[in-house]
């Protein structure tokens, strides 16, 4: 047997999200299709993270342990002509005997996209959570700083998960703003060592309340200390956010 | 009675274009329906350049003529609030008496998106004509450069046209090329003092035949020459395609 490690990239929008599941197509059904398709063999294939519906992937890490002869490239080329468009693989390497996408994972980094201003800007709807007044781009700033570093982040898990712990070290989370036309575009990109179920969302939810001005940037601390999800800010929708990156321990190959 | 510009964006993405027409949804209808809902008036809204099905606009420029006493920032949220989430009215202006959109238009400017490389990115594919083979970018840009000026343009209007003159200045075209991950990514962006039916979607598919080595960069100057559609490249899709500006003689107002 071998091991593969694959980076793949899709535009979830109108997909069940990553995971298989009884009603509604997904990535990960279409992907271990198109291995089917490709090899004959019928594979469980694990990502470094089940994205739910409508959440889009620029760099998501998959495994696959399998029996295939075929070589990296040809895999690579057979696999992206048996997907649909809005789902491409980047990359197929082989991985170390063993891998495992979660598992092996160091860290992982997401990119939250919110377009902001007066007016919607029509190109961009689909892919950006549009937020008519951010008074307080500073403060959200400043709030994101707050939130960086080892905490237990219990108050920004989906109420009914159930982890070990809910500590988690968030080692960076940086605030990209800019301005075109008329409209304002403002990236959240966060880095940590793991993520809880709905974590970027509940952390992006919360800074915005503090960038239109709801709650001062020291209120994430005393959101951090509750330990409980309903004092932190709304969910942020899922069609603004975007996996980017998912680092691991050595080059894999 | 007042005449407006107003400027809009769209991405004419699943709409029939701008014109009205008896069959499909239009820009142009929904545009004057949100006129009439807002302030009780049948108008016929004239747009600088009627985009075709599928194709983007970024800045295009609207004339009306209006017994309507709203002032301009009034008409404009309410027209954002009556049209659908695709479309946005950026600018609401008064305009001098008799201004209209098409016959006072100086210069417009198109940009037209690709995407090349092995891959295709699936995030961008409703944005860019997914070139696989891109080999001589350089070539293109030569090319590019031998289509500036003022020539006779016939061999680049859609066939079956009859303009009094084909004659058009193309004061610039730009080309932008750039990477992203394992993605090539190439914009041409067209300024012209007027241009013909099919005419940017036309360069670009005479473009694209030298940049994917079909053709040597001079095969251009021969395809002015013929004036004669039949001698130029493929007409390139219209989902890559943004009206981006218009210019007018003076700031109105």
């Amino acid at each position: 047997m071998q091991f593969f490690k694959l980076i793949i990239a899709y535009d979830g929008t109108g997909y069940s999200g990553w995971q298989v599941q009884p009603n509604g197509v997904t990535i990960q059904q279409l992907l271990e299709e198109a291995w089917h398709e490709v090899t004959g063999e019928s594979v469980r294939i694990m990502a470094s993270g089940r994205t739910d519906a409508g959440v889009h992937a620029e760099g998501q890490v998959c495994s696959v342990e399998s029996a295939t002869s075929l070589d990296c490239l040809t895999l690579e080329r057979a696999l992206n002509a048996s997907c649909p468009d809005n789902i491409s693989i980047l990359q197929v390497n082989f991985a170390d005997a063993g891998f495992h996408a979660i598992r092996d994972a160091v860290q992982k980094t997401y990119r939250y996209q919110i377009q902001f201003g007066r007016i919607r800007d029509p190109l961009q709807c689909q892919w950006r959570w549009f937020i008519p007044s951010l008074v307080d781009v500073a403060g959200l700033e400043q709030a994101a700083r707050l939130l960086e570093g080892e905490h237990d982040f219990a108050s920004f898990q989906a109420s009914g998960s159930d982890r070990k712990t809910t500590i988690r070290n968030v080692s960076q989370i940086r605030v990209n703003q800019w301005q075109r036309s008329v409209f304002g575009y403002l990236d959240i990109e966060v880095t940590a060592n793991g993520f809880l179920y709905n974590m970027v969302r509940n952390i992006v939810g919360t800074l915005v309340a503090v960038g239109q001005g709801k709650r001062q940037p020291e209120w994430v601390l005393q959101v951090l200390e509750q330990k409980d999800r309903t004092f932190a800010g709304p969910t942020a929708p899922a069609h603004g956010l975007f996996l980017v990156r998912v680092d691991y321990h050595e080059p894999l190959n």
